[in-house]
């Protein structure tokens, strides 16, 4: 067999490179070494040309297979008859959580890494490079929400291993560590404070507050449950005791605009700007049956003209406005409640459209509990006593930029992967959600890679990306990763 | 001393009768006796003139010194500075309940009653009378909303009770049994059918679907938490086993008519008609940050239009319409909940035109759930993909209307006690809230009376009801069974 790059005979190592030919093993090559044998590796980045960057390729089955087996645990709701058509409910730091962690610290121990565990729990895989210096990470989580899916975050954290397993089969020498990270309560979802965990890391949450933290509808906070399946480690949760020389995110797109448009991956430039409030609404409790509208403080009816008017001003602002948590007392069925609290989630690209709705929409929830008619919400009933709505804010993410030169990688990697398609197929993204790597990027060079995934559906059991994305995505990502390895050797960070 | 009425010397026996002369026991009535030396009464309803009956007096102190000792079971938050100024939480079958009940038994049994507990709990404690024949109750409730007041349903049995120790008092012997009725979970607060065992024992609801009604947010049934704490009683639940000869409420009006009109007694002819349903919408899971509002079949805006436009439409044609209950799913800041259920608590006079606002309903909630314009709720937003909206009928109580002849002993009695002013002071009404009542009316005579609350607050902690309207009632209500024997026994039934 010969050498389609080296032009000359080869003799593979492995069926793993057998489609690649010979680069890595080719005797003419000088350099066929095994790993086991000698402390030096195969190859190194630095020496690599693009054509053999291009050929460096990981193992889409073996991805696929793997990360869907670690769905066992965890696994939620069936949404499909296919063997995994099946949703997730892997709330952070639950036993399930658990399961998948100690599967992601064997594994990554097994592929030679040294792990180390944070005071937040967040997991850090490194395998060792050449040189002295903070590793170039691939990083997402492993939790999901309670009806989530299988590859919101999973898909980011196992392309991750699959990138590390690729490059220790093709015994590729990188000049700095590189590494997988698995980020604790990315979601938020059990923990009402999404990101924490890669906050305290970026300083923006003490620890001590993210440690108090309490589970919706329980009584555990994230420390005990940290202790409880003995994730509470010992290293400093901190970007100065521990810092990251690059992290790259592979993430679905959980919006449509790639599969819409025919993309294939999306070079994300950075996320939008979003705050999180707690609003409640305090009226009197009264009894459905005997109290007239008129003498009535309802605070549901109230509420639910809240609720309505922040979709009616964030869509004329065009920004977005969601509310995903409503509580209320006393919850009976003939007494108006007294009091409702509710969650409210609003985004724009820009923090100062996203400041003007919120400035807004604070003058207007109190002329509306009040009675007033703000854009007709009020045009129509009675008017009744009132309420009084009170605003506290839980998250505020400001508009995040990623950085040019990890942008520039993943375009790069992903082009090369797609070649003569590759124009269209690749475009630079805003991200709409939030995600690990906005903190990551306060920090360290930062970027992320967006995959399609199935009529923009995310956050809910029937998620999915295809074999073909998930692969597009992990190749992208160990692309990306490697090629910003051979940059930093060339600026010497 | 002279008797004012018999005009001749007397002698009273016990403080109690002092202020009232000596109508019962003045020698020249030849009619002075003890009932514990004697199986005959002091005096019978029939025998005595209306100067006779409107001198049988209750003892308000006792009444409201009684009724709030006892509210130490299961009192609730403190609204104001006085000694009572509690609320109440006190759920049907709690352990809270069962010492009210408790004390219901052995203070009834203390008075000489016959105590007898039935198939749903509801307690029935019954004082010999003359004649052979089904009782003449009181009947009301002991159990309360998770915040309610010390008056609603309370204020009833106690009553009632002082009826009785003031029969006692005076030796009063009926020409039939007189009772006491706690009837169980009148609130539907915690088993989520309000005035499920008045309506077991009318045929309304079966033994069997009461049983099986579980609490809400727990597990426990309504037969689970009977047998706890030992009321699942032996006697059938049902008004052919256990008839009622007349049934007579005293209640908290729970609105604010009668304190705005400077009414003091509410004859109350009957009950608005009302339904209670569980409204179920259903969209689809998906990120708040990342889905445009067109992509979104968002449960919870959704449901905000429908309670809005509930509220429109009850406005426009006269009805009432409330939501007391709200849950979602996910429920997470960052997920739109695909699954919102809600309560709706629609209320009319008349049976027609609740029928009419309830079929408007149906309709327009499957519109604006599928986007389209409804009185302008799909207005200004985003049409999003849809949700649909499922109905539910939980309980079905159509317009009830009393027995003439009840509500005529109510308004003879509340003039008698008011003397000249009751003019203005004593007005027939509709109870705009259910009521045990509404189920006795289908099987017995029945009215009820009412009495003002301050500014109309039931269902609340700060619920209030003064010892003057409270002794106002309570001695109406003594008043009232008093005249329905006689009147009984006039028509020998
Ligand atoms: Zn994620
Ligand atoms: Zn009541």
């Amino acid at each position: 067999m010969r050498c389609q790059i080296f032009r000359s005979l080869c003799r593979p190592r492995s069926n793993r490179v057998s489609d690649l030919g010979c680069i890595f093993y080719c005797p003419s090559s000088q350099r066929q070494r095994l790993f086991s044998t000698t402390p030096r590796r195969n190859v190194r980045t630095t020496e690599m040309t693009d054509e053999q960057l291009a050929a460096v390729k990981i193992d889409r089955e073996r991805l696929w297979k793997v990360l869907h087996s670690t769905c066992e645990w965890g696994k939620g709701e069936r949404w499909g008859d296919g063997p995994t058509d099946i949703g997730m409910s892997r709330l952070t730091l639950g036993d399930a959580d658990k399961q998948a962690r100690d599967w992601f610290v064997e594994t990554t121990k097994s592929l030679g890494c040294k792990v180390q565990i944070d005071a937040m729990g967040n997991i850090f895989a490194v395998r060792t490079g050449k040189n002295e210096g903070p590793p170039t990470y691939a990083g997402s989580h492993l939790d999901t929400q309670p009806t989530g899916g299988r590859y919101d975050g999973i898909l980011g954290v196992h392309a991750g291993i699959e990138a590390l397993k690729t490059m220790n089969d093709l015994d590729i020498e990188t000049e700095y560590d590189t590494g997988v990270i698995n980020w604790t309560n990315e979601e938020g979802a059990r923990f009402p404070i999404s990101m924490i965990s890669s906050g305290v890391w970026a300083g923006a949450f003490s620890l001590e507050n993210a440690y108090k933290l309490v589970e919706v509808g329980g009584k555990a906070t994230q420390k005990s449950e940290l202790e409880r399946i003995g994730y509470l480690g010992t290293l400093e949760a901190s970007h100065k005791a521990n810092p990251i020389g690059a992290h790259f995110e592979l993430h679905i797109e959980q919006g449509p605009i790639l599969e819409s448009s025919g993309g294939k991956i999306g070079a994300v430039e950075g996320a939008q700007a979003y705050k999180w409030f707690t609003i409640t609404v305090r009226g009197r409790d009264c009894h459905t049956g005997t109290t007239e509208f008129q003498n009535r403080s309802d605070a549901m009816l109230t509420a639910a003209k809240l609720i309505l008017h922040s979709h009616n001003k964030a869509r004329a602002d065009g920004c977005l406005a969601s509310t995903g948590i409503l509580k209320l007392r006393p919850g009976s069925t003939n007494t108006v409640p007294g009091w409702v609290q509710f969650s409210l989630d609003i985004r724009s690209r820009e923090d100062a459209t996203l400041s003007k709705l919120e400035e807004a929409l604070k003058k207007d929830f109190e002329r509306i509990a009040n009675g007033e008619d703000v854009s007709g919400v009020n045009a129509q009933g009675t008017k009744g006593r009132g309420c009084t709505v009170e605003w506290q804010l839980d998250t505020d993410s400001p508009a995040t930029k990623f950085y040019e030169d990890c942008i520039k990688c993943v375009e790069e990697s992903a082009k090369s992967m797609l070649g003569t398609n590759a124009g269209g197929q690749v475009r630079r993204m805003t991200s709409g959600a939030g995600h690990d790597s906005v903190y990551t990027s306060r920090h360290a060079p930062t970027a992320m890679i967006f995959v399609p995934c199935r009529e923009g559906i995310s956050h809910n059991p029937a998620e999915y990306c295809s074999p073909e994305d998930c692969g597009n995505g992990a190749q992208t990502l160990l692309g990306a990763m490697l090629r910003y390895d051979r940059y930093r050797a060339e600026k010497g960070a």
